[in-house]
């Protein structure tokens, strides 16, 4: 029976027993975070043996370069050429940089804002008016970025197929609109892979800006949880076919490959995109860290190393999902309150509780020692229209404490219903 | 005898004979770098313990901090109070960043250009006209970034005291003068540390603009040539006196201590400023390279660490920085047609040839296979207006490598010199 169909006295003596397993979680003291996308320490062990240093017993690259000392702003020859395998473009449109991925999104804007995206076109701060597209849910760094620099944030719908391209469409006719951030394989926090379809669509589409710029974030690239993953065209494979290459910027890092706080972070582009960005590049440093690319690129040596070692993390990963998810299904399944993603790879399960509910049920948590991302960051400026949407990060905790955290949440998503439909 | 005191006839043998000698060197075929202030192989290699696993058996830092994880934008703590000791600044006024303390420096004038320097003064950006103060001859570097953004550059001329400090004090009553660059410890070229005094007049310059910012690029603070080494005051120190301690943000970086493409880099400065800065921060990265902080941390343990591996670095320079000043002072002592310095630390020697000559040796020096600095990077646009100013960075080449393409150096000096007498 959904709780839709409770009759109210049934409605509140349900309500009133879930206050009573709420108070007994209180009483357990717990301080547990499901908040961030932040890799387990099982899943940091797997890469220790990159910091070996016999891995570093030749400090020279393959062109016989120091990899200790200044230069070579691009990227050694071999993690470029790693990395170009891995997305399928050619190393030359691959530029290494240092540990995040972030700092290289933000930097771009940054140009952008300050130079504008190369070819003559004015910076984005002498035009009139900045606009970006915002797949909803999405990742609140990327909206803290346009936040930060005043760009004006339009939402778009995720679909089960990636953003509705239809309002894409119609969106970029206005030259205002300079981009879109996206995540388009298993996407922060949906889990949505951008089909095929989807794909072609994002790539074929005619900006009436032509200083328009995507922000392929591919975070997830190769970041499975299921047994054989999903699959995602090639951007520039697709935007080629129509001349749109220069649309599109991907960005990727090994953060959640090898380790979140010292991985190295990867760059994909066309030729001009390239050329621009390392016109910026050589002003702003010397080169980024070459022994920590060294480190990756003997450690992974090709593409079919760095598959073999993410299975390792997807064992690690995939009964954390599963549990969270089955304790989803049990405590909330047919009750008529929420919907969440079976995610087939990702760091995240996204939950929808009822409308206006979604904040009140971080309180709930929060005030029972359970930290989740903060309800409405799934949305530009942190605010949720509809106050439903929560992420889940199920990668960090250990499974009992996992188990534990996921109870607490459907609990507060039971109670939470309960008292919107008393009113 | 100077060769001004040559006669015509004198002076035309001479030059005869220096082209004969300049002939040989071009058939040797030499392929010589002077150019880059880069350590050479063998200072690289005093850090390879730095990279032993074992330093890392234990991840996580002294909060417990897993360091391989995502977080602690402001550098782990050991780091922070390793340079803070070494800085003479609290830990707390200490941020640690990625390999490049370029980048900090590009990172912050792009902050000001965009967000202004805080507590609500206007962007740099929104501002009729910025100007930066340039002593000179100066780092490139710091004049890329500067021409990059489009601000104008006001050269101020370095003394052997420091930046000529009446002409400081006369330039900042202009509110476009929004700060200025400089190198105060064997800057670089000229190696001058700022005399006390000096230190002390411009922690007193009292600038029209209330966001003027000093970027007290520190890079050679513990680089000592010779015995003893220079001492430079505290600009913190000094500048509290004034209450000026917002006007100045220092940076260093391991890279010619440890690793220079894969060292650490530092930033310390006033309680408003950190903030300023980690408020950017917050939205630019989820943190630095925490692995790395942790290698250099427990390798170099506390400043005194720092200053017995610097010791190391001194033994192989020196010799380098004699060489070639044994060099200049037999081929062009008593010549008249040439000034150096004899600097105490850091990575150069300034050679000053006769006005209008220093781009003629650049070219001698490069059709026989040495490069130098381009003449004119010293100054701004890459513009020396005496083009006289030639920065020899003796570092990188082995020693005789470096004996023979600073006699070549002196041949070219020699025949510019005579070339420019004969008109």
């Amino acid at each position: 029976m959904t709780y839709n169909e409770l009759s109210q006295e049934q409605r509140r003596a349900t309500l009133t027993q879930l206050r009573g397993d709420y108070i007994s979680f209180q009483s357990r003291g717990l301080k547990l975070d499901m908040s961030r996308g932040k890799p387990c320490k099982e899943q940091l062990d797997l890469s220790m043996d990159m910091l070996d240093a016999a891995l570093l017993a030749d400090v020279k690259d393959s062109t016989g370069f120091d990899s200790r000392n200044y230069g070579v702003p691009d990227g050694i020859p071999e993690c470029r050429a790693l990395f170009g395998e891995l997305l399928g473009v050619p190393a030359e449109n691959v530029l290494i940089f240092g540990n995040s991925s972030l700092n290289i999104m933000y930097d771009l804007i940054g140009q952008y804002w300050t130079h504008g995206t190369g070819g003559g076109a004015k910076p984005w701060s002498q035009q009139r008016s900045v606009k970006f597209l915002c797949p909803v849910p999405g990742y609140d760094r990327h909206f803290g970025i346009l936040e930060h620099f005043g760009i004006e944030m339009l939402q778009v719908h995720m679909t089960a197929e990636g953003p509705d391209v239809k309002v894409l469409a119609e969106l970029v006719a206005d030259p205002a609109v300079k981009g879109m951030f996206c995540v388009p394989k298993y996407s922060n926090p949906t889990g949505v892979t951008f089909s095929d379809e989807n794909v072609r669509a994002i790539a074929a589409l005619s900006p009436a800006a032509n200083d328009f710029r995507v922000i392929w974030d591919n975070a997830y690239c190769v970041h499975d949880l299921r047994e054989g993953g999903e699959s995602l065209l090639n951007i520039f494979a697709e935007a080629e076919k129509h001349g749109h290459e220069d649309y599109f910027i991907e960005v990727i890092s090994t953060s959640k490959i090898s380790f979140a706080g010292a991985g190295i972070s990867v760059l994909a582009a066309s030729k001009a995109n390239i050329a621009a960005v390392k016109s910026r590049l050589a002003v702003q440093t010397i080169g980024h860290d070459k022994v920590n690319q060294l480190r990756h690129a003997r450690y992974f040596r090709d593409a079919a190393g760095v598959y073999a070692h993410m299975q390792r993390h997807r064992a690690l990963l995939e009964p954390k999902f599963d549990a969270v998810l089955e304790c989803l299904e049990r405590e909330l399944g047919g009750l008529g309150i929420a919907q969440w993603t079976n995610p087939a790879g990702g760091y995240f399960i996204s939950l929808d509780v009822p409308k206006n509910c979604a904040k009140r049920v971080g309180q709930l948590c929060r005030e029972a020692g359970v930290v989740l991302t903060p309800p409405g960051a799934t949305y530009p400026l942190g605010i949720d229209p509809n106050d439903s949407n929560i992420r889940i990060a199920p990668t960090l905790p250990p499974i009992d404490e996992l188990e534990t955290a996921a109870e607490l949440l459907c609990l507060c998503a039971k109670i939470a219903a309960l008292e919107k439909l008393e009113g």
